[in-house]
């Protein structure tokens, strides 16, 4: 039978470890991102992350599949078994320009339904830990279940993108939204911006583009603290396709599904 | 003569200070954030920090001025003389809602000339800081001058609310912007947002109405690194009406202004 303790404990030293090893190459950083090219200086950081986890992965656990956004796994058609769903570095382009608002997201997923949810803002040294059944946690704080929340009090995190013209959705079904909530913020990393719903920061998150490794720790710790997350057409999301990613606090999921989105 | 490096020095220890005291209030915050509107909360602590600021102001400089966001000098019809521009919490919506992303923000200012400019990231630590002439700083490392930015490099900050329908400026202006740039950001705390401009975390800023006290410490950080600030339609600020506000790297500043907001 799998063993679950271990590989969240496991999972969680990894992480950590990889953290780690991003902190370190910071001094690197500052001195290699002036010689060249940023977008190949941070490949190699993501890449070596990825790497990093994938050893240990294979080590330990050689029956797990691995799906990471740095090209492992990129094959996988099936949701079959143990899979561990990386994404090293989730806010790349944060990573580059600002050296924080970025983290390391690892879920953990048996046969399509995670177990195990992990991401590690790791500038800010806060992880976010989530065991399927068991609640979510912040640095081992429990989150507690979301509390109900009305439209007009939400604080959505939501790209401009996504509210002016776009190759991806009608800007006029989503922007009269902006005139009736509380506040907009746009963090730019998938991951965190999961993690914020599930800690009650933001009320919801809406972006047109995801792919697994995107949500896939995220979408473990929402389901814990009770919040939704689906396509932003209310579908079920599906680990092996890019999808639009609708997650929110239950109440203000549905109103927005109910009265813009379905309306 | 006015002893500068006196003032710049007590400046940056009651900063220091009152970030000490919004600390230690987070424990007592939290407990009483569930008894009370948070409304009310917030203002407390808004209210305390200015008042702790002030306290030290008028002890050891009497003959200031003080301009706050919490209630001091509102009645103020003049700039002339030396007045501290103090908005205690900056970002006051994350300050309840995320306990992070929001700073206490102080300019001080010469016959409406900056001359010293603080802004406290309280949580993380960093202490942004800026004489006149003397270069921008945070936690003592000189911001080095911005780099000329490409607007197709360019991340902005910018709310969806400035490229939907609004009350200020016509959506229609600015939202084709948003496909041309690399990305966008908001973070909810406009003295972060113009220090996160001034150290390259973001090339601009575009907001529709700011008061003094949430830019006039970040004006004199983005001036020591070459960057501008205007309204949003390139007319320089007034500390005394509140305004539209665009900060950004010289190019980009001048690119949005001659192929957006004056074509």
């Amino acid at each position: 039978m799998t063993n679950w303790n271990e590989i969240d404990h496991n999972a969680k030293k990894w992480v950590q470890e990889a953290g780690e090893l991003i902190r370190q190459s910071f001094a690197t950083t500052l001195s290699i991102e002036t010689k060249s090219n940023p977008n190949d200086l941070v490949t190699n950081i993501d890449k070596e992350t990825e790497q990093f986890l994938m050893g240990k992965i294979k080590e330990v656990y050689p029956e797990h599949k691995i799906l990471g956004e740095e090209g492992s796994g990129h094959d996988i058609t099936s949701v079959e078994g143990i899979i561990w769903i990386i994404d090293p570095i989730d806010g790349t382009m944060n990573f580059i320009h600002q050296k924080r608002n970025f983290a390391i997201s690892v879920g953990i997923y048996k046969d399509g339904v995670g177990q195990i949810g992990l991401i590690y803002d790791v500038v800010h040294n806060e992880l976010y830990h989530a065991v399927k059944g068991q609640g979510a946690f912040m640095n081992d704080v429990q989150l507690p279940k979301l509390k109900e929340t009305r439209i007009e009090e939400a604080i959505i995190s939501i790209s401009p993108s996504w509210v002016t013209e776009n190759r991806r959705i009608d800007y006029r079904i989503l922007a009269p939204l902006i005139k009736r909530i509380r506040g907009t913020r746009c963090f730019g990393s998938a991951a965190l911006e999961c993690a914020f719903v599930a800690s009650g920061r933001i009320s919801s998150y809406i972006t047109m583009r995801l792919s697994a490794w995107d949500y896939a720790a995220g979408l473990v710790l929402l389901e814990e603290v009770g919040a939704v997350a689906t396509t932003v057409y209310g579908e079920p999301l599906n680990l092996l396709e890019n999808s639009s990613f609708f997650a929110g606090e239950r109440n203000v999921h549905q109103q927005i599904l109910d009265e813009y989105i379905n309306k």
